[in-house]
């Protein structure tokens, strides 16, 4: 069968191409060697008309319409929420498999939310869309998945690390300009947050709800316990975000049904696709955002028994949030599609 | 009686005065008129000879030696653990108070371990050695010990953000001139610390012990079980260093005896000694380090009832660690001395 040896390439777009995870999503497309037919890229008014290299090749940045799929076989949102409600539903309808990484429907029941070392068969009889977790969500069920099929956890508290490349393009900068400011004795006006954050910490991701979590900390909560399948994971997060420009970090504790020794964790674990086992605390060899930036995988480490509960567990978990967090969970999800030939 | 309106005062040691700690309690004295009849600077080789300006008057820093607490009634120590452990029971023995900010004698059982708004009372028959917690731990308790009357704490689980001020100067210099570098597009070498703090977060403070937590940790839990006299207290804790120079922020779960609406807890809080409670989110009104810097009290924020647990409770606690995690609250240890007439 000759006809199975020459391999398909997809009409391939990326929606909100020159946000950060959108040219995450073209250096990740690149360095894959994706295979694609030709490659669309959209952004919102303010950088069309724009230019970005994709595998040695100019390519026009372009204006959003209804009609922008038409050629498309395969499309990666990367343009927040708004955009997603807009275009992600007509995109599908004609004919486009839609990855979106927006927000706007990863809890919709019909649509799965697929982190493919976790859930890729959830996506079987996908009906055009398929939503791609938050960053934070995406390392902690990476991590928690392996542990969790082995000895069912039952409640996972969860303090978070984010770094400002979560926010988009202005709050890198900003945290840039306001560090100088600080550095130099200057003083700093606020724009993308609503405190300093440059030398600080702020208890907010995305806004409040009435129970006084945020929406970024119910998103962890429900995202995970739909990709994990169990509906009564007890889960409480606090997400802070803290002066960092790529590297998502969390303090996850779990309380399992039955114990498990340290040792058996960093076992399983190393053993489990996506994840990286850094855990040598005597030479200090541990996961940290600094080192983990341009890595595909999630790193765990400092992975010990919980001092407060007999069946449980503390570790730290760290990940580049535009690349495993987002971009790269994107295309390791087109490529399952692929894989699968669900697509 | 006459005498009683005459006011004692008090010939006051500062020993480690000219680090961030030792600086910090100058200020403290100075701006609380503290009852001082002469002031003794003493620091390490490094500084001796130095001069510091203390209530207008500049004196000199000296060399520490066996004799220099003989005209001593009272010493503040903040020069180290090998300082305290040398000095300090000299210094008791040859008849001054010490206010001992180390961690040597934190744990000895026969002396007190005092944050002054929680358990005062613990120094009625000090032998002259009163140790001052570890900077995160007297946030928590100071937070914790008002709702663990009310309503037993069974467990806490906490997550730390620690400043770079609490190691001293030199990492306060080593996160500017990181953070400096960084911006610069330079490459940084770490020398205070195993990896880069600027723009990074380091999951390890104090040494690591067999069981994968660390001393500072262990600290933390050990020394809230001592002030809150409950070693069944179950506590897990996470330790973080973050690239904030001043002001520690902990995120902190805590599983009561019994259910607490948040607004209960936040009744409780505002009614206790030295807390403040900032808990607006609709107008992200919530504690965080930069704010803090210069402030006496503790600031909670984020209360909220915990998702994952009917009796729990999370909330979001921050205050300045050179002063109510160290410097304030020696201070505090000795004016209360003074008005409980234990000095």
């Amino acid at each position: 069968m000759l006809g199975s040896l020459v391999l398909r390439k997809y009409h391939t777009a990326i929606v909100g191409a020159t946000g950060l995870v959108g040219q995450e999503l073209v250096r990740i497309l690149e360095q894959r060697s994706f295979p694609m037919a030709s490659i669309h890229l959209f952004a919102s008014d303010r950088t069309v008309g724009s230019k970005m290299w994709v595998n040695h090749r100019e390519i026009d940045v372009r204006e959003l319409t209804a009609n922008s799929f038409d050629p498309v076989d395969l499309a990666i949102f990367a343009g927040g929420d708004d955009i997603s409600r807009s275009f992600a539903p007509t995109a599908a309808k004609r004919g486009a498999v839609v990855i979106d990484s927006s927000a706007a429907f990863r809890m919709n029941p019909r649509i799965p939310l697929i982190v493919p070392e976790v859930n890729a068969e959830d996506m079987e009889n996908h009906r055009g869309l398929i939503a791609n977790p938050n960053c934070s969500t995406i390392q902690m069920v990476v991590t928690l998945a392996p542990l969790h099929k082995n000895n069912p956890i039952k409640r996972i508290i969860v303090d978070s690390y984010q770094a400002v490349s979560g926010t988009g393009k202005a709050a890198v900068d900003e945290l840039n300009s306001q560090s100088k400011a600080v550095l130099e004795g200057k003083s700093t006006i606020p724009h993308v947050y609503h405190h300093q954050i440059a030398f600080n910490m702020l208890p907010e991701i995305d806004v409040f709800m009435d129970d006084g979590y945020t929406r970024e900390e119910w998103k962890l909560t429900n995202e995970a316990r739909k990709i994990l399948r169990d509906n009564n994971l007890k889960i409480s997060a606090t997400c802070i975000r803290v002066p960092v420009v790529t590297g998502n970090s969390m303090s996850v504790h779990v309380e399992l049904t039955n114990p498990m020794f340290p040792e058996e964790a960093r076992n399983i674990l190393a053993n489990s696709p996506g994840v990286r086992v850094l855990d040598n605390p005597s030479i200090s060899h541990y996961p940290h955002p600094w080192a983990v930036v341009g890595s595909d995988e999630v790193f765990v480490g400092r992975i010990r028994q919980d001092a407060s509960y007999s069946n449980g567990l503390a570790m730290w978990v760290v990940a580049d949030n535009l690349r495993k967090g987002a971009a790269l969970n994107a295309v390791q999800i087109a490529e399952e599609l692929i894989a699968r030939g669900w697509i």
